[in-house]
């Protein structure tokens, strides 16, 4: 089976460590947000994505999930004593990815392009994406007005309440090269328990991306894993997003928000937590296939086992929609 | 006596050390050449500037005169883990004031005002200001073409053979605040054993700057001490260029480069090594009063040895200038 496995930060960094490491490289492609993406100290700054491959190079800080492992802080020392920002933590290992990044781009290489170079200098064996090589920068919309996105998370630590989010420049966005390409040859399309609204959401506006599984998803097979468990996220605001939104956070409502194939929406299966196996029942009106696993991934046994029932799922539901007389039951 | 020092990097900062080590705040002025600052990584890098502000800061390598003491190279041991430059060495705290730096220059602040902003941060008590707030480069003229002057000084190592240096900028650009002022009310300027074509003719080319010393020739005492030393330099390219530029390199070369006095040139005085007494005589045709001391500065008491002969040397001669029959005797 082709796999695209959609991703934002630390949650999806943690699955698609998993799937990378029990897929071949040539079978898993993993698009990522760069809607959190930032320019600091005039240079760009790439969260989720530099999470995901700092992840996937063994390079990442196993403690916080972001940022670099054995890392020093002593340029961010030196920022802070000449009274300049620190809210935004650069590491000095980190700080170089950064430098090098920006200079490739101020030499006209797109993000994608750098990225494929950076990932075999990492020795990562799998397809790295960024959703997009142009600049998408998601704005959320709060009650302390407009804030780009590191303002939200990290400057504010997402105090502000939340009232809509707007992926500025996402409309003439071009997915990157590769990336369509991919998702047209996926057999299995992965969401990642990554938050919906600000690390999904901002790939599925790239426009062509969601189009794309829409148009193929009757022969495709999208699974999400939920990242909200027992109302609440292992890490970041999704669930206090959705309550400020005015919804209950829940895996139902995670479901809800990406909508079932019925309902014209993307999902055609739906992994939950263990501990919201009771929430199965009142999920039976979206006639999603519900997987219930273990989601919560604290070591690297639990991010491999998560990927494998993922992908046994994956593969239930494809042979499922590759055999018409199975699919005729499945509409019955 | 009001005290102006023009320097560059690493032999000037040496200097102007010694003579803040005696010097009351109030009196020193330090005008720094800017000619080498330079864009990398997106990144504004002063090295004058900071080798004279780490100096006097007591933050600078007291093994290399340049950088930052207890540096760290994470940073750029990641750069090169990406393949990308290395030859000009950032070491990680050193990058600390470089994005700083580079983040007020983008919200509108000038180069001096950030300086003196990191001075004031640096506990520095003594004014140092780059020559201009304008960007002005150094440009090489070389057997290898025109290099931008950190390519021929730090990526080729001064290897190419120079025929000529252009200050690109210069003259349209405009002393930074406070400059003229100092020199305007300045008793006695020193000019620092920096390299006369690199550190020390950039900072004369500002529009305005050598026209102030030269307008003031009679009431002010401009003093120079050789960086050059039995036909060498201690560090750095210097006696190479004067013999690429078809001169002998000695301490006469250099007096002959800013010129006497009564040739229409700046010098009122010129310090020379103890190693170059017998230059001396050789010297005599420039008409310049000498003074013969150690130049050589090796530890924290050398500087302020060679500061406090500079300024005795200084005072004596600014005495002779005052008192109207020892100045007709001079002209005798």
């Amino acid at each position: 089976m082709n796999i695209v496995a959609l991703a934002g930060g630390v949650g999806g960094a943690k699955l698609v460590d998993g799937l990378a490491e029990i897929l071949p490289g040539d079978f898993l492609t993993v698009v990522v947000n760069s809607g959190d993406d930032f320019d600091h100290f005039g240079l760009r700054v790439c969260p989720d994505l530099d999470t995901v491959c700092y992840t996937l190079a063994g390079i990442a800080n196993p403690d916080t999930g972001w940022g670099r492992n054995d890392e020093t802080w002593n340029a961010l020392e030196n920022v802070e004593l000449l009274g300049g920002p620190t809210w935004f933590r650069l590491g000095d290992r980190d700080l170089g990815v950064h430098l090098e990044r920006s200079r490739l781009l101020a030499e006209g290489k797109s993000l994608s392009e750098i990225c494929l170079w950076f990932c075999s200098r990492w020795d990562i064996k799998h397809l790295i994406l960024p959703m997009t090589d142009d600049r998408v920068s998601t704005l959320v919309h709060s009650d302390e007005g407009e804030l780009p996105f590191q303002d939200y998370f990290v400057r504010r630590r997402c105090e502000p309440e939340v009232s809509g989010f707007e992926f500025v420049g996402s409309s003439t966005a071009i997915p990157a090269p590769g990336v369509l390409k991919a998702v047209n040859e996926a057999d299995l399309i992965i969401i990642c328990p990554s938050n919906p609204w600000v690390s999904i959401d901002p790939i599925l506006a790239v426009p062509g991306l969601r189009e794309k599984i829409v148009e193929n998803i009757h022969r495709q097979v999208v699974i999400a894993v939920s990242p909200i468990i027992k109302g609440e996220t292992i890490k970041g605001p999704a669930a206090k997003m959705f309550r400020e939104m005015g919804i209950t956070p829940s895996a139902a409502s995670v479901a809800d928000h990406y909508g079932s194939i019925e309902s014209g929406g993307l999902l055609s299966g739906y992994v939950i937590d263990n501990l919201d196996a009771g929430e199965q029942a009142s999920m039976e009106r979206l006639l999603i296939p519900i997987k219930i696993t273990n989601t919560i991934m604290k070591n690297k046994l639990d991010r491999i086992n998560l990927a494998r029932e993922v992908l046994a799922f994956g593969r239930k539901l494809f042979s499922h929609r590759e055999s018409p007389s199975r699919k005729d039951d499945d509409h019955n």
